[in-house]
């Protein structure tokens, strides 16, 4: 079985065996990952970037993925298929020429 | 292949092509993590959780993903195995008795 | 003596006092600010709005407006005209006649 | 008058006009400070903290304040006392012989 079928499994497995998904909502789902997500971001504040704790940044991605995933399931997005069609419109909106070894924000190229 | 190989794969050639690793480290990916999260957030802004655009999401969450993947791979994290670890100490911090039905933090339990 | 001055000499002492100065570099304080606007939306994850622990969202939200003060003050801004400059920018993004009982954002009007 | 109170009049009348008070529950204005701060987050991104655009964070950093200000309206907080009273709880939590030159956490003091 594919890694993120068994991913998703495990989530929703562990969402439905404490009746959850009464919380779950979309818009609630999308607080929960900004909500990891600046738990990820403090691991690096007042730090430079090789400073921050591994182990500690480990479990706070996991939290990120763990709410992405779940929010896909909501919506039954393929996961896969999103991100390699966001990777083929980036692709348009970052030209190699135009953007190769710029940080510049494609309305800025 | 395995489809988070595949996605990884494809988001490094990506980065590569525009010779971007230079500007991808940790930190400032745990930053475009967050950015990517309030974009998402953004569609639920003033709405009820139904109301929100579906296309929209789709595109706002797969970056949130491709920041998320980025930086698993800088630290060459496992990213199944790291959410099957979280999975399981969650386990451990919402007892399911304790937990059924229940959207309090476990600090509060 | 004004509110603001208060604040912004209370907040200098209690870093100085620390000699935190070192840490605080307009970037980081940007990170800060997001970190403790996430503890503030922690409080409402999960919940309706009325739910939400006004105790804890004064914590919260205090230490949000400390860090943005803090900002504020390493730029040298003066708080309450750059908001009122923001308000009076506002006004021509959303006139009242278009956006009126209307939560859409100035480019879908 | 008070700068904070000319502040929240503004802000106040902003809103009315529009009649959009009643998209401003407090959940959703803890959404837009999130935002917003990642909005400012986002004039960071890729950069040393030197090389972010001050005019753009002078205008994102508005926004932040602008709706802290509208969620402490919400709840009738003072603003300049609960910076001050969370100051001192920080003065407990952060001794300064502890804590001088130090960026720990004060659980890991």
């Amino acid at each position: 079985m594919n890694d993120i079928t068994i991913i998703i499994d495990k989530l929703i497995a562990f969402r439905n065996e404490r009746d959850w998904e009464q919380f779950h909502n979309p818009k609630d789902l999308a607080l929960a990952i900004n909500i990891e997500s600046s738990e990820l971001l403090e691991e690096f504040l007042w730090k430079k970037p090789e400073e921050a704790n591994k182990e500690a940044i480990k479990e706070e991605l996991a939290d990120v993925f763990a709410y992405a995933f779940l929010l896909a399931e909501k919506y039954d997005f393929n996961v896969k298929e999103i991100i390699l069609h966001k990777i083929k419109m980036n692709g348009e909106k970052y030209p190699i020429q135009k953007s190769k070894g710029s940080a510049k924000k494609y309305t800025n190229l």
